[in-house]
């Protein structure tokens, strides 16, 4: 199996609801570094598993779609916990459609899956693994 | 499948026995950065994988057990080289024990399984992942 | 010269205003790792620059202070744009006025200087420097 | 499940042939960082994965025969597109031929698998993940 | 005293002249993650050190001036050994130009000093640090 | 101002004595890595700081005559405080004993100072600086 990973990063408010959250129930922020994992079985015929210049520009175009932003005001997350878990299968699922629609170009649609990690500080990071 | 990863360290002093070992047959130390990763393959009514707080309280516990000690005075580890990879298993087993306890909450017992990574240094680190 | 440097972070919420900030004008958040350098000529009588432990008990203090906030509501902040620069001086001015009231004890009257470092990303910090 | 990774690095020249290679193209290098990661269900008798320090030199051996060259004039690569995905499988293989020839001890003959993760940069890497 | 630090990289290939330079007289190459540090005795009228969105833009502009090439065929190191903390110098010198040419704001007339730094791998670095 | 900087590490056993060290009283030990820097005005006729391979061996050959060693039985630190910052200026002092002899060449007689740095954990770390 083989992969390549590109990182790029955000930077977001969020708040969040129930007691486990403590201080964090409060309206905050967060870096998050963002890693996207792409695997597929064999490499393809230049010798690559994804273009990387490709892979850079749609994690970057996702990753703008959520950057400097309150995301307690998104529609997209009304009611919802904004977690670093959550966000990372968000953004697992935003590049996934970007994959199925060809943006990452014909030879995108022989990857098996995708990880994305979500680092939100030096001492705590999250991921959502999926299938393609 | 989601994850989520806390980051602690611990200091400690040991010997390993058996020629394999070379100079670190003598009395010597190590810096551990040790991430505990705990994984389930859908998130909890809070949209988490686990409370990290909780986590990272669990964490900070097990290491404390070990931390500003020489291994080679802890009976718990009589006759045992004390290596990275074996400490790995060891701090995962404690979480895992205190999983099963109720220490991270009723949530964590959705957990499906634990990995323990231990940095010895910036050019060597071991695991040890396990079921739950 | 000595000096001693201990980490920590703290996520918080903010805004900034003036155009040169683009789409940062909008409120989103930081993750900011922070490090607090202690510097000193010569070591104390215990072989130290200060002691570490105090000296991450302080910084964790001053970081609590500002922890999990948004920026925007502190009254310490009205009127202020709250960049990665300023705040690395607004720790480093608190962590200094502790040290002038002994919270790092009578040996950290010694000390000649401070400098904090924020780093908001991966790929950007911030830096402020002092003397004490 | 357990595993050691040790890390090392090289410094190389090449280019690449495609059109999506963009300006990578012309002729250019690369620092990767590389790490090697060994897999074993359950530890030897020494209470390890394998001597980190045969596996440090084995690695150290296997980058050797890559170090401070042209990879566009090395026959082994003569037309292949060396991209990371490709170099960390080549060193992946050179390293499991090394194991298979008792390189790393008759012990070494338990591990279950090998990855080996190439970085190029502080924001791109690649695997190659095999079964030994 | 203030500063502010972006990071971008570049990927050369090179060679060096002298005996000095062993095995990496031949033709090799490099990542090189760049840090530039920008320095003010005080902060602007926004509150900053210099506009982080221009810094970032201006040091790409220079990076890409050199990225993807071989420097044993770029006119403006004729005979010259670029060496990582020569290419330090050189980088923080056309950075210095495009603030004196106003490229970062009329607010950069204030800066003091830059320093740039060059990893060329986890394990060695190089900086130049000049005034301003 | 010009400098390199190469790291290595060491991994050492060690006691504190004095209320202030707290656990740290105990046996215990830590992974340091090691960052030596070496700074000069100007570059010598091979374009360099200081011959990098001549900096890494004499910086191993230093650790090496502290690595996988109880400090507490070292004649050379008997009643001393084994510090990080201490042993900064240990490996500090024996290189530029080292530099003063002749060993990283005749053209490191005209390097101006050198600091070293040592990480006992991601959260601390400690530099001695001296002139040359």
């Amino acid at each position: 199996m083989f992969s390549i990973t590109v990182r790029d990063h955000l930077m977001i408010a969020h708040s969040f609801r129930g007691e486990v959250f403590g201080p964090a129930q409060r309206l905050h922020g967060a870096t998050f570094l963002v890693d996207a994992t792409f695997r597929r079985a064999e490499l393809d015929d230049d010798n690559i598993v994804v273009d990387i210049g490709l892979a850079t520009r749609e994690l970057g175009e996702v990753v703008g779609g959520l950057n400097y932003r309150n995301l307690d005001d998104e529609p997209a997350f009304a009611g919802v916990n904004t977690s670093t878990e959550y966000l990372a299968k968000v953004i697992a699922d935003r590049l996934a459609e970007r994959i199925a629609a060809g943006a990452l170009g014909e030879g995108a649609r022989g990857l098996a899956g995708l990880t994305v990690t979500l680092h939100e500080s030096h001492v705590a990071w999250a991921s959502h693994e999926r299938a393609l």
